[in-house]
């Protein structure tokens, strides 16, 4: 077990944004990314966490992710709005559609953020939720690498293809859900790689299309949907909303597009915004919020019950008091990062250097 | 092995039609339950099809659904159509729902069309397809009778909480899907029990709240999510969008609602459509739409695969030709409430006397 480091919220930011910076990144960007990488940190989401900040830096260095691109906005419609990110992390051009999303869905009923030519490296759960601490309710959708089967085939063709829900509540943060279309993540089979676990039933196909445990196999092979048919049919209406709708890639494209193997990818977005008080006839907001949580009551009536997002807002109270523990060695590359002693040149997401950096603990 | 009647599907659709308006229902609605019960037996999804007549009759003599009241529509904001279906089936409210709907995604990029109290017992294909076939990207979101417990939980909460999404093609009818977040239809449990068939893992729970493989068991316990946190997590999704964010009912209440025991559930909906050109910034529609054939490509590229509506449309192919099959005591019933001598005071849903009619074969 490494020696763990102790990094307070504020130091977690001010060492990721001060590293970009140094990295290469503006300004805008660095703190943009830095507002993620901290969120996840602070929910405890490592995978999204500084674990990341080697992939952003790669992504830079192998000239495909831009760090100083102004993200450009323009109306596609009256409630759809683009942000062209060209080609740099989607962290900010999400940042800067939060409210101009918020302001169409707010005054059209139902809005929708597409981004262009973004890198994206994130989980999907701080826009909506984002959205959701304005009031509205938020639903997000991207492609990524391709490393997942259609139901019924074996070769990878879909990314994890995830999508994100959020709604809000008033007296905390909200009911929100971020999850892949995957069986699994494929960090996850990466660990059980690492630890020589084997891999549930359902989660992967090897090189030679049959089912699979090995984890190793599993990685040369595919991984699988979840929920058979329907999942796959989930994750083919993700390419279809954050690909061709958008004018932007599938997931395959983007692996072609990641010549250089960072394990980034580079595609298209679509964020959806809805503001429940204009699908009310009698604009009672607050009938229509004690209506959402009396259902969320009878599900936490049920013992064995938990909202998505319970792990993460629990997280969010421990580490806002004692900060978040940090495996030695990763904390050690952020530093050679931040002084620039480390030029970012790391290994990609497919070799299990980095994972063993955060996941040794 | 009961005998099997054919009809055409012009036979379905005007004895649908005359038998509806001979219980009671006036033309509008009878026409319209007639098409989605036609297009059901086209598309051979018999579970929709004539087998749901019955239902249809029940539900208006039990006093809770309506049969003879024009919807009303009316705008909540510029992008959100709402139609109230003063309790009347919600087929008619779709149809009339499907230009308005349109037109305003073609004004706004997207737009949303809430349906308020309304009895559902179709399936969510029809009016997705109908939005495909306008050119325009369609989901649907409708919440159920309390059937399945939430992940971890062992009580019945949620509705089987479907979801469709259509996306148009351009020679040849749409990619779509509508899919249960359930992991099987409450049908298919009952066909099961019928046939003394035991059921797979994962599908329900007893009511001591354990795993079960006894479809009676499972009938009077509750059936569970399909890829547990994940489908629970849609599901609850789909009870909020069309459960609170319209003002109408969650899934239990709609059970509570249901006093005479119709297994009609009653409730809202909600229907988005987004024009896909107005999401793009070349304006090629021709472009994207072949984009999305290239992903459509793939998918089929791999053998084993399949698009999740393909049975439907072979089924329609043949339909068109050959008409359809309907098992002699079903159509003995439906002769019976077109000549007036049935008056629909049938077994409900949890009785399997209809399920038995409609399975035999």
């Amino acid at each position: 077990m490494s020696k763990m480091i102790n990094m307070s919220l504020e130091e977690v930011h001010s060492t990721t944004r001060a590293l970009l910076e140094k990295q290469g990144f503006n300004e805008a960007h660095a703190q943009s990314i830095a507002n993620t990488v901290t969120a996840a940190e602070r929910d405890e989401c490592r995978h999204h966490g500084l674990f990341r900040i080697p992939f952003y830096v790669n992504g830079l260095k192998s000239g495909l992710a831009t760090g100083d691109k102004e993200p450009t906005v323009s109306d596609l419609a009256p409630a759809v709005i683009r942000i062209d990110a060209h080609y740099g992390y989607s962290n900010l051009a999400l940042e800067r559609g939060d409210h101009l999303l918020a302001d169409r869905a707010r005054q059209f009923g139902i809005a929708a953020l597409v981004i262009n030519h973004c890198h994206s490296i994130v989980a999907l759960w701080p826009e909506v939720e984002r959205l959701a601490d304005r009031g509205l309710v938020g639903m997000s959708f991207v492609s990524a690498s391709p490393y997942v089967a259609p139901a019924g085939g074996t070769k990878p063709l879909f990314g994890t293809n995830p999508m994100s829900f959020a709604w809000p509540r008033q007296d905390g943060p909200p009911f929100c859900f971020d999850m892949a279309t995957s069986a699994s993540a494929r960090g996850e089979i990466q660990i059980r790689m690492r630890d020589g676990r084997q891999l549930p039933e359902g989660w992967a196909i090897g090189p030679d299309g049959k089912p699979t445990s090995d984890p190793k196999q599993a990685l040369l092979g595919a991984q699988l949907p979840f929920g058979g048919f329907k999942g796959s049919a989930l994750a083919t209406m993700i390419e279809l909303l954050a690909g061709p709708l958008v004018g932007d890639f599938l997931s395959v494209e983007s692996g072609e597009y990641d010549t250089a193997n960072t394990g980034t990818c580079c595609g298209g977005q679509l964020v959806l915004a809805m503001d429940p008080i204009r699908f009310m006839t009698n604009g009672n907001r607050e009938q229509q919020m004690a209506h959402a949580e009396k259902l969320f009551g009878l599900i936490l009536a049920q013992e064995g019950t938990r909202l998505p997002s319970d792990r993460r807002y629990e997280a969010r109270k421990r580490t806002a008091r004692h900060g978040v523990e940090v495996p030695q060695s990763l904390y050690e590359t952020l530093q050679a990062l931040k002084s620039g002693k480390a030029d970012g040149s790391l290994n990609g997401y497919e070799g299990d250097h980095l994972l063993k950096q955060t996941t040794a603990a």
